[in-house]
């Protein structure tokens, strides 16, 4: 069979058992979520052997070694991998729920209810546990999934999805509610992206070129997540202690996620004070600050004996301020106004989260309506904003559009919804509704 | 200028309109929309000399007199589409609404609020009102909007918009949040498919091809509508005279819209009760039915003295049963189960509505589960799926998608929601949240 049948095979299995899927009970979803669990801790070894293959062929290629260090399961991994499915199993059932409803005034019942997607399509770059985590949550929610992870773990993924499938054997959930998309070549992705009418959406989870490829190429819509160059703006009116305390945080805490913040943005009113302080503390905390040039004035010989001085600061390009560093770097400019901070973020952020450090409740208004971003912060580090900080219980990723979803994505993000209405002959007329009279109740 | 610099300028203006006309209280917006509705009245004259020139250019094209009906503007369809404008400002705000709101256990305050798109394009085949309408929605909805229209409404629509956009000069609302994309060849449309960055939401309203095309090629995303390929599924529990009427009065009360019949389905165990009564019915109601075989049985001579001997039904094909008809046709299988329409529904279906037609309880509740439409009916005509009957007080069409919004769109489907949290200096670590002191209140 050629590449495109062995896809189209999956495809077509995936429609039918989201079909299967979508109208089963909470607790037939639960026990599949069980099942697969208790099978992840079961199978580890056969899970860490066929992970030991992919490390080797890894280190033979000669990938450092925190990316095989993240590509690695060893039992206590996949314990927490199996704990994690738990932890979705215990969610609330999204499916069902009436989002609105009303009794029209001609008697007609409305009632619109939350539906599964159907069939859902991931493509990520990460580690094996996201295999497990993305179709447990599908599951959930009352979804197929297609799973095309990356090429590095496909034998590990062939496995894990393997041991789920047959778990799921023993269940009502049909066992290809869970499929992996065959080869490791950039046309399976192709194969995804061109699924048109037979997957319903497709999640990209990954850095920003493979995400801008799959928006390019789709025909199968799809929600953008995760990119972030999120913005600390530190305002003429901010308590600049707190404001040093945040930035610090947003950057340092844990700069290889996406809430992580990626510039620091200063109101000229306050940067002969803030800006020595801040490159002070960032030096030592390793971060290089990538400033312009009014950020870059405070560094160097020429600011004498301010805590900044001597403190060295590389010269920002444009595309600085456009970059997801995802390390110790930040990027740094001074502006006029809140107005400016806004505009700049305009232009170069991703619409992920961007925060403001105020003491004044008219400047956090203002941000709050003027900046155009998945989430905003006000007095609190860009790090928050996430699934399980929200309360969510699990997260597939943070939106970074803004159609269907925006910010980070729960179960109910995983779903669609349905109208239904309910009379008993109600027919439309150019003058209003009649109902027809017909023979007999409902028996 | 060529075309493409055309459009850039144009976009470009769209998007600094909708950051301006975003933060603005409904206030403002209302002022706005009654100058807009006050502006068309008032210029009446003007916009039925340019949209003389449209109908004698379609009549020299050779265009049929009902087309030119649905082109025409005079001082009453003038007055009715100012009506309409002025009852889009009435309706409430969508924008600002808090969706999901709490306070965490960290003490962090999270809202989510709704807001606007941005940018919203409409690419649509229909009537000069549509342009008046889409925009009065936009603007409500807090969005700037770029229209599309038909080449063929091309003199009426430059007007139409040129006095919104006089009108909106002397309010708060940017004129450039109202604009026409020029030209009226299909680079046009081009450019405002591949404007990602500029456009936030493309929303293409007309036949499946315009549709289907727009899909195909968009990089911005696209909310589908209006494709209606609906059905009847007249159960073996159904109620047989109820069932009829509903049948006749989804496909013959207006036949030319979305939400019309173009199929029905009939349980074999009612077939020779149901399918010679509603054959002989809509051939008095001028209807053509394409049946399958089991169908065409009862037609023609076979059938004897039976209601629907000698009316003719035309053999169906597949292709049939695809078709949107738009007209006085009607396509008519009959199924083994209800399992087999939901089936036939699935295959040949466009998602739109669905209605069955039963007394009993439990085939109403599988039918609702198992059809994976934007609405289903039960007991009810396919007539009601529209903004209008489910009490939206406007529409901007119907989705037949399942991502962002699914079934009639009204003014909450064209915003999207943004996070907002608020603190004190909170900070995330490994074991939990800090907050950060400072050194002083909100001021």
């Amino acid at each position: 069979m050629s590449d495109s049948e062995d896809f189209l095979k999956i495809a077509n299995a995936g429609r039918s058992a989201a079909a299967g899927l979508a109208p089963l009970p909470r607790a037939a979803k639960d026990t599949a979520l069980y099942a697969v669990a208790d099978a992840l801790v079961e199978r580890a070894a056969e899970i860490v052997e066929a992970n030991a293959r992919d490390v080797e062929a890894a280190r033979q290629g000669g990938t450092p070694e925190t990316m095989i260090d993240r590509l690695r399961l060893d039992v206590p991994r996949i314990e927490s991998i199996a704990r994690a499915v738990r932890e979705v199993a215990e969610l609330p059932d999204p499916v069902g729920e009436v989002v609105r409803g009303s009794t029209l005034p001609n008697g007609l019942e409305l009632r619109q209810l939350r539906v599964p997607l159907g069939v859902v399509g991931i493509i990520y770059e990460g580690r094996p546990n996201v295999t497990v985590d993305a179709a447990a949550l599908c599951l959930k929610s009352g979804n197929a999934v297609l799973l095309r992870g990356s090429s590095s773990a496909y034998e590990s993924n062939t496995v894990l999805v393997r041991v789920m499938q047959e778990a799921l054997a023993g269940t009502e959930v049909p066992a290809e509610a869970v499929q992996l998309v065959p080869g490791t070549t950039r046309d399976s992705v192709k194969h995804l992206m061109r699924a048109r009418g037979l997957v319903d959406v497709l999640i990209p989870r990954g850095g920003a070129s493979l995400i801008n490829s799959v928006v390019e190429e789709s025909t199968v819509p799809v929600i953008e997540t995760g990119v972030g160059n999120c913005h600390v703006y530190v305002d003429a009116h901010a308590d600049l202690e707190l404001a040093l305390e945040i930035l610090v945080n947003a950057k340092v805490q844990r700069p290889s996620v996406c809430n992580s913040a990626e510039t620091f943005l200063v109101h000229a009113a306050v940067a002969d004070e803030f800006v020595p302080m801040a490159l002070a503390r960032l030096a030592r905390e390793g971060v290089t600050v990538h400033g312009d040039e009014r950020v870059a004035a405070y560094s160097g010989e020429g600011s004498g004996g301010a805590p900044g001085a001597g403190v060295s600061v590389v010269a920002a390009t444009k595309e600085d301020f456009r970059q997801e560093y995802l390390s110790l770097d930040i990027a740094a400019a001074v502006v006029g106004s809140l107005e400016e901070a806004v505009e700049h973020i305009r232009r170069y952020g991703s619409g992920h989260t961007d925060a403001i450090v105020t003491r004044s409740q008219k400047a956090a208004r203002r941000f709050v309506s003027l900046v155009d971003s998945a989430a905003v912060a006000v007095n609190a580090s860009t790090r928050f904003t996430d699934g399980g900080e929200f309360g969510f219980g699990a997260e597939i990723g943070i939106s970074t559009q803004k159609l269907h979803a925006r910010g980070p994505m729960g179960l109910p993000e995983l779903t669609s919804t349905k109208w239904v209405y309910t009379g008993e002959g109600h027919m439309r007329t150019s003058t209003g509704t009649v109902i027809a009279t017909g023979s007999g109740d409902m028996g």
